[in-house]
């Protein structure tokens, strides 16, 4: 049987779904908005128990998924959503074995994400100026166990990357289109090139600035979570909704000159992702 | 420089936005809508490059991301999308090392994201009762180079599952509150528990049967992705999208009794989800 | 030119979007969050003026749409939104001289604006079971003129509407499956059903009894409205958004027994529906 | 009883929800894809009857509703849909009585739903440059019986329009911002501005327009309406939706100078739109 021993990261999950993540630590107390729990109470303990706090309240003991590791860890900054992390992780095809560049590092939680991807040969290079922010990544990364895969950076990336012949980069700054010179020099050819911006003027400037710099395949998406109170008998959506976190942007690395035939947007795809019979359309 | 090789898995794609894939092989030729492309043009070469068919018109080749091996695999069912794959992968906290049970894999579009993803050490198995399902699911994972990640099992479910204590376990069946024992006894405790089903009719008897067998931390939500045409100056979302693949279905098996109070729905949980500020909300 | 009267309906509307609506009335004084505005100023003078409060604080003094008058009607209730309200005035072809029953009454806002539209020969027949419910929409109606159209009903609809052959009914209540046989009564032949009801197993039930009631030309719809922030060099989604107010429902009352062939769902409606070309697709 | 009559439109409704509109004229044969139906078999009979053609193929007679008039208008171009137009109505304050100004006509099917809510006593002048445009939609005013309501103008609205103090008007056309000076000197103080566009580039264009014209109380909003499978044990969204058809812009005209500060976005306004209790969000 599995049990969770010290240095494991576990999250308390609580009836009115408050989630706590720590790591368990001999002797250690953890505080909870409904009492104590002594870390001793879980540890050599199997997961998916239930547990009670020193006032009676219980929570389940869970081990946390990506998903968790994203939405809990700390802050201080606007950190990716777990909806856009997931489809661009398959968008720019990360997987074990490939290195990846992103900056700006913000409080890591996509490099997380990242880093967990591409065990055990692959690596991160995270970038950011402010080493306030890469301070709090750090810790995260640390906490769940994942600093080795990633190389934190303090750079202002005008002055560009330090690899060359990465697999994938994906910049979240405010004017990713002033970097895209640099990004090109990281890039493999025909390697992936993602990006999120939320304003739809940046969307615009950064597509006519990719094609200037022999980037191409352009795609532009935005991921929506539709949550449902999950009641069998009173199934419904909740009441609100993210409605926005950014719009993202995929491209490819052209090692070639093209001509401008290939930016003329065509229907005939338009067409063909959208509506043919759904087990035969993309 | 990096280089395609024979073996190599790489895609063409066209100024329309149309995308084959193909396995390279020393002499054969890949026949297009637009024309033949000999395969010894793009062994040796780097990708990224513009190459032209016999009658001139022009390919970009590139490496495929999970995406496009998704997208592009051959299927005789319908496939899951990578919208809801890309999530579902962070759901369920799949990454390198776990074991993973599916089923149905139907034609293995799943079985090639999760078998990816849990390289080098982990291991996906893949349950299906029909023959010829398993047959498109093997050729696919054949041709990308994934089979030696993936074991898989003609079998009704209703038999139950050879493994235990996996880490994820994922139903894409037409009525998986029928196999949801044969789940409990497979995953560890606290494992993760996906399922993915088109009707609210479906969601709701998932919903009853999870509690009745001890599954909880129930989440239910949708995933969209609207696409827009990526063009400069005339920014728009497309005119049609993918309105509805499935509901997602997330549970965690716990190992105690839980009492009646786990399951009464907090209002507290869609405040603290949509509903506070962005930078903390959850 | 146009200027505002004693009696005139007219809202305020400040720099950081806050509404008020007041009745113009000589010597009156209006209290707002940034202080107080004398009627005296607003009457006698056009809209679309900047006035100040006694703090010097500026609001534009507006004519109300129906917009307006639904989203600022008091309330003891949940309201329906104008999102859902105006798709279904199109829907149950609400115009000039029908005759329409609405159940229950609720706060009024829909009342307010089928009143409006049905002007000034058709009426409301409005019912609600609770005494305090009714009181709030004769409030609402008062102030905005439009009580001569609508008939408030003080009944449990179990009993029956007192008004045959109307052309259009709606019913906004918990269970509007229990009263078919008493909309079926008071419809004309092919007249225009509408229900809102929050859950799916709502909409299911009320789905299977439409049928059984012979109802038909069954549709449901969800009607969406994505807020952005209206700035030109930072167009963007809002980043929250109302996700879910309902589920439209909308069927004709058949005065013939109908086979239950008219009952199979059809793939040939879904295709014409969604997705052929825009400009004939409907 | 209510019966059809010689005149009268009315529309056949089919299994496959196929529908089809017609005047009803002694004597005439309407042709459906499954079969002739007299005219005769339809007049001086009630609505909600099933008929059958001459190959015994079931239709139900029905009256036609706003939305119907308008998907089943004849059309030259790109027509709104009722999603767009049911929300407008609100929000531009159409209700009987009102003179409108709208440019261009295009086919009409907006001309339509305004002319409808507007009768008796409002008016609505419609502006198109193309003459063969403006003869359908003279065409399918006509043949539902709302010409007397609606003025149709052959004209570049670069000349101006002729009518002042009108209560709303609403532009259709490639470049909105280019009528701003136009539109001001046409409406009444106050008066209600729209406008729908396909990109977010124009949107950003009319915006900052808008601002220098006069024009404030500025709100960008998208409908989506999505369809379900009606289906009472299945019920699912369907798998496709129409996506996007514009983006809809609202304003005020102001009759005073403006300063600045009317301009800055404000967090509040989204606070208090998207994110407070629903009971009291609004």
């Amino acid at each position: 049987m599995i049990v969770a021993q010290e240095g494991d990261r576990v999250i308390l999950f609580s009836k009115d779904y408050k989630t706590y993540s720590l790591t368990l630590k001999a002797g250690a107390k953890f505080q909870t908005h409904r009492g104590v729990i002594e870390h001793d109470a879980l540890i050599g303990q199997p997961l998916g128990r239930e547990v009670r706090s020193h006032t009676g309240y219980a929570f389940l003991v869970l081990q946390p998924s990506t998903y968790d590791l994203i939405r809990l860890a700390r802050r201080n900054s606007q950190i990716m959503f777990p909806k856009d992390i997931g489809y661009l992780l398959l968008r720019l095809n990360i997987y074990p074995g490939v290195r990846v560049i992103e900056a700006g590092t913000g409080s890591g939680g996509l490099t997380m994400a990242l880093a967990r991807s591409v065990r055990p040969d692959g690596h991160i290079y995270s970038y950011d100026q402010r080493a306030d922010m890469l301070q709090v990544a750090r810790q995260n990364l640390d906490e769940v166990g994942l600093s080795a895969w990633v190389t934190l950076k303090e750079r202002d990336i005008a002055q560009g990357f330090d690899e060359v012949d990465v697999d994938a980069l994906f910049l979240d700054v405010r004017e990713p289109w002033v970097y895209l010179p640099q990004a090109y020099a990281a890039l493999k050819g025909g390697g992936f090139f993602g990006a999120i911006v939320p304003t739809t003027n940046q969307v615009s400037r950064l597509l006519h600035d990719l094609r200037i710099n022999r980037f191409s395949a352009h795609e532009v998406e935005e991921v929506l979570v539709r949550p449902y109170k999950a009641v069998s008998g009173r199934l419904r959506p909740m009441d609100r909704m993210i409605a926005h976190t950014g719009y993202l942007i995929f491209a490819r690395k052209v090692i070639d000159e093209l001509d401008e035939e290939w930016f003329v947007p065509k229907r005939g795809r338009h067409r063909a992702q959208a509506c043919e019979d759904v087990d035969d359309e993309w």
